[in-house]
């Protein structure tokens, strides 16, 4: 059977961002395409009727949705190449509690960060902190989350990175002093092709947090 | 190796529910221990330091935390018998989407419900029946989520089911007549020996909302 990809996406969405990596570790061809996010398209609508958000991954004519149940498709259909999930069942279900983590604390706390002002945003801040160091801690001395390899855990959290200047220009604080080592983590993932590929300048993110914060009046 | 199981619990907890019927399913051993939520364990507090929640699996002493987790590893490690979530890649993730769609939907605004009262109340008991309606949708004509198997997205449902009585008498409606086809399907599953052994009296979970909005002054 042959393979139809597509992937309906937006640029800046640290979620899609995962899909675009799991599909390149696997050497998957895709198409992207690009969603107005206030002007969703007709298939976006169609394919994810229950949520309607992107990322949504079509592979022949089929709609998965959700990002972290899209990398595990991912990983289950094509996989005979670079494992993404540990095949141990305890590992396995390490690697899904800190995505569902991430999935659960990160994501809101980064919304709440980049939609707010003054001490609502001081407090979002702390949070966004604390939650790093959470991932920090769990991370400890390992070259990867889950050991040696990168794996599904890295694919949840990486792109996130790309919004680390915005929230450090909104919170004054340097993510560089309150996570030295997850630093050095973001660092190693730079060094994959298929992460590099797949995330966008950072410094186009900041413009469009600057961007949305003054169209939502919160500038 | 000898398999020690153990589930940190309590009664009434629609996500713990989950956990003794995928044990039943496997045919597995375990020790059930009660968690006093208002005074939680030492042990509970260790094993689920991040969500300090239950329900909780010790298997041979390491823990596995977050309910949908939980039962994936179940059916990982005891992967010789009642298969609980399908092989297929795509049907795989369509039991994750709405497994998780119960997670991020029902599961709220079922606390919601049980919280609240007057415009509130009348707003959470709305947003529930849509929310079961959608499932029953999803359901159709088929005998379980997955079709003709008891599986994945059954076992993350079914315990809502004991809180119904408590919700009809809180929003004055009927989910006989609401969802009627959802309706034949708890029916359908209650015919199952582990279901049945897995979930509490619905009349006692009814008096513990009572309890708890008196104690939380919501009446």
């Amino acid at each position: 059977m042959a393979n139809e990809v597509i992937l309906l996406d937006f640029w800046a969405s640290m979620l899609g961002m995962r899909i675009r990596i799991a599909l390149r570790e696997k050497g998957v061809e895709f198409e992207y395409r690009e969603e107005d996010l206030r002007n969703k398209s007709p298939l976006l609508l169609e394919m994810n009727p229950i949520h309607k958000k992107v990322p949504v991954l079509i592979h022949n004519g089929k709609p998965v949705c959700e990002s972290s149940i899209e990398v595990q498709y991912i990983d289950e259909v094509w996989s005979h190449k670079n494992r993404i999930i540990p095949s141990d069942p305890y590992q396995r279900a390490q690697a899904r509690f800190w995505s569902d983590f991430i999935d659960k604390k990160l994501y809101d706390v980064s919304k709440k960060t980049w939609t707010s002002k003054g001490e609502e945003l001081e407090a979002a801040t702390k949070e966004l902190i604390e939650i790093l160091k959470t991932l920090e801690t769990e991370l400890g001395d390992k070259l990867y989350f889950a050991g040696d390899e990168f794996g599904y855990v890295d694919i949840a959290l990486i792109g996130f990175y790309t919004w680390f200047p915005a929230f450090e220009k909104l919170g004054n604080f340097s993510f560089e002093s309150e996570c030295p080592k997850l630093m050095v983590w973001v660092k190693k993932c730079l060094e994959r092709e298929t992460v590099v590929k797949s995330l966008p300048d950072p410094h186009k993110v900041t413009e469009l947090v600057t961007e949305l914060r003054k169209k939502f009046g919160v500038e």
